[in-house]
Order: structure tokens, then sequence, then C-alpha cells
């Protein structure tokens, strides 16, 4: 097993035993202190089941182009009549991420700056070296194989391949900060975005 | 794009390719092999479908305060007498994570501590620079807005907004040792996480 | 707080903050632009309301043995007749960890040697130190306990405890290249993966 230079030393690995030992965790583990609390219990037997989708059609121009479809999302469910359910968006790409958090360049460009750090699009990857890989996995010839081994390994790290939002009496429960993003984690491509929203109208 | 010392060794950039090719994959992968199953289908006909919900609101009062709502899940699946269906639990905040693992101190604190060496909180952050970030993105004026660049690229790493896990014969279907969590990745703060199941009783 | 040699220059620490300002953002944030849209309202009231399930238990052999149990999802939905719904895959372990992505042993050796190389199996984490760690929190006896830190590390950045993948006209909406994997980032151990599809028929 490789144990990488400068990396090492994450996990306290290289540090003395000793001085770990001697400091109390910093981490607060807990169950919820005097919370309080709001409930509710909705029936749905007056009411119809219904699924809607909506595929958006994206031509992404380069890696970290990112699309926001919370309007595509909330037009969705207002279609739908959906009152009570709840709205998925999957993708149906291995390079590409679902997430959602704020959409503010200056952050989405330290996010790009940290992953290109980590995941350096020309690093050596297994993926890409058509020497060792087994030829019966290439979409079609070595030619036409996307050189994406980074964009992979960014993929597993930053997704899932779908995020689930809850809709309450015909809102989507988005916080105030919440967009719901589609990453682009390769280079410019043809994607499909699927929003899915299952409930009761 | 920047390939920074240190980190440029991840991924065998830097080692020589030969060496590489000369070793044979240490990962193994394969569909199940000789695997014992169980399997089940239960109509639902003769159910009522219903949708519960709870939210608690949580002070959390630092970084890495972890929030154990395992209980409340367990009550809010009684409450609402679903046999069949789905919780989700869901976070409206974008520097927050629901994590579902273990409930152990020790490890809890690995985790803060490899996160703060991966993200440091003092590193620079775009996000966190009011010379060169958009205003019309702020929440109120420069003094309101948190400095929290790092807890954006921690929950993108770390979290989905959501976890979802199955309810089964009443039962919310956790392992052993799995407990819902949710995790304080920036300051102190007000915050509300959102418990939803789905399902028929 | 500790800041490592090697890892702090990630997200630009040490870098000037004059020459940052004045690279223009590389990432490119934007709603969809004139782009193609499919859409479609399904009322389901006609329909059936059914859950099925399957259990399959893996012996794993050994960290990052990947198991494909996409064809065991596929069968699970023809078999539940579900029309119009979602496939959940579930995992009830804390060290393992569902993902959908490419199944190509290259990009899968690209990943574990990532992984190891950022949380390596034998750096120090106090979730192994049974000099600090509560034994209340022990499965058995220290002898019986695994040494795992790294795994639950690695669960925590890969992983969810979960993938839905939406079904659609009895069909899994997965992309050509998607494969749902079980991923085990400990030892060899034994393990039950979950499949549930709930949704019409």
């Amino acid at each position: 097993m490789e144990t990488l230079n400068g990396v090492a030393e994450l996990n306290g690995n290289g540090r003395p035993k000793e001085k770990l030992n001697g400091l109390p965790p910093q981490v607060l583990v807990e169950a919820p202190r005097a919370a309080r609390r709001e409930a509710s219990i909705t029936e749905l037997s007056g009411l119809q089941p219904v699924v809607a989708r909506r595929a958006i059609h994206i031509a992404t121009e380069r890696l970290f182009h990112v699309t926001d479809v919370t309007e595509d999302c909330q037009e969705l469910v207002a279609e739908s009549g959906v009152k009570e359910g709840m709205l998925s968006v999957f993708s149906q790409h291995t390079t590409c991420a679902i997430k959602i958090n704020e959409r503010e360049t200056c952050f989405l460009e330290d996010l790009r700056l940290f992953m290109e750090a980590l995941v350096p699009q020309e690093a050596y990857y297994r993926h890409d070296d058509f020497e060792i890989r087994d030829h019966a996995t290439l979409a079609g010839t070595v030619e036409e194989e996307p050189i994406n081994g980074h964009a992979h390994i960014k993929q597993m790290l930053l997704g899932s391949a779908s995020e689930s939002v809850p809709v309450a009496d015909g809102t989507l429960r988005l916080g105030t900060w919440q967009r719901i993003m589609f990453i682009e984690l390769d280079q410019a491509r043809n994607r499909k975005v699927q929003l899915q929203v299952q409930g009761w109208r």
C-alpha cells in the first residue's frame, strides 16, 4: 500500500500518539437538547396519486459548467399539481454531479480549484491508459473514448446520482440559499437531467 | 490549471507509468457470486396513504456539533403508523450534512481532524473575499455575512441534502451501528432538521 | 486547529491573494439556456400500489471488493411489476458505500489508489485507539473490534447509505454506463444489500 509524501500527515499519521491522547475531542456528539419540535400527520386518501417528469437537455461547455435547474424543478411541481410528495433529480451520467448548495460564483470557483488540486485533470489514471485498459469497456475506438479518469473520481467524491427534496403543501421545501445544480465534471458534452415528482394532488 | 506540491502525487501522478502497468489491480469487481437472496412483494391497496412530518429546531454550538436524530426518526415512524414506506431526513442548510454512520466520539473526532486538514477553516476562499465577491449575493451587510467558505466545500464533500431509510413492517430498517446524524460544518447557528415519513398504514 | 504541511496549499492557501483576485473565475454558473425539454404527467389512480424487496447476502473478500448489483435491481423491478415508482438501494453498514458509476476495473483501481492515499489504512485513528476510546462503544471485546477507522472516514467521503433510481414505464432509468455497485471499504465481512422498489403496477 502506498503512503505518499505530503498526504501521509492527514489524520495525524506521523504525529506522536501521546500528543493526540492528551487532547480532548473537540467534536460535540449528542441527542437534540431541549429542542423545539413541530409535527403533522396528513392523510392522503382523498387525493389522487400522480407522477410528473421533465427531462432537460443541456449542452455543457466545459469542466465545471454549473447549471441551476431550481426553476425547472419548481415549475414541474406547480404543473404536476402535487400537494404532498417528493422531487427526485437524477443524472444518467457517470461524470456529472447533482448537488444542492448556494449558487454563488466565488464559492463554486473555490470548489473548482479545490477539486482540481485534489484530483488533477492531468494526473495519471489507469482509466485513461489504453495500454492496460480492457478495450471491451471502451465506448467506441480509443480515439472516441473521453480522457476522463479524473472526472469519474470527482463524481465519486462529490455526488450521488440523485438528490431528493420534499414537496409539502404544494411547495418544494428548499431552504433560502439552496439551489439544485447540475455540475459538469468532464469536458463539454451533451447531457440530460431528469426531474421526477411523485406524490398526491 | 494549478498542480500543487504535495497533492500532485495522489493518483500516482509523477510515478513512472511502467511501474503502475506492472501491478495487477487489487480491486475486485464482480456480480454477486452464489449469494443467498430473500425476497418479498407486498400489495398496499388495503392500506391508507399518509405523510407525517417533524421539524427539529437545533441551536448548534460550534463547528462539528453532531446531533443524533435517530430517536426522533423512530418516534415519527411509530406516530405515523406507517407500515411500508420511506423516511427522508432533509437539511435546508448549505453548510450542514445529514450522514448515517456510527455514533462514536473518537471516529467523529477523526473525521473532524481529517476534514480540517483537508479543507482548513483559515485557508483562502474567494467566497469570503468581499473585494471580489458580488455583494448582491450577500445575506445582508458584509459584517452579517458568515465567513464560511470552508463549510460550503465540506458540505459538498461530505453530504447530500438528504438521506433516505426504508420503513418495512412498521420499523425503520437501520443497521445495528447506523445512527442518523446532523453535522454542523459552520459555526454556532440556529438550524432545522426536517423529517418526513411517506407510506402506507 | 492543525494546518499540515503539504495539504495547506489546497484552496490557494499560501498563494498571494492578489494573484487570485486577478484571475476571472473559470467556473460557469447559469440557468439552462435554450434547453430542449420533454415533459409528461401520468395519473396513477388506475394502478395498484406495491412494495417489493430483495436482500442480497454477500461475503466480501477484501477492501475494495466491488459487487455489481445492477442485474438484481433490474430483476426486482421486473418481478414487482412496478410501472412507475422508485428503486432504493440501501446498505445497513457503516463501512460500505452504495455508488452508481461505470463498472470499469481500471477506474475502480484508480479510485482504490486515490482513497488509500487520501485516507491511508495504516494512519493513526482515534477510533482504533483502545487506550482512549470508550469501551462501551465496542461491538464485543477489544480483540473482536475491527480496526477500521480509515473505513469509516472513507464511507463518509464516498457514500450515502442509499442511492435512488427512478422506474418509468416498467424500466429502471439508468444511463448507458451506470451500474449500481456495493463497495466494501473495510476488510472481508458478511454484508447485506437491501433493494426496495415502491410504486404502482
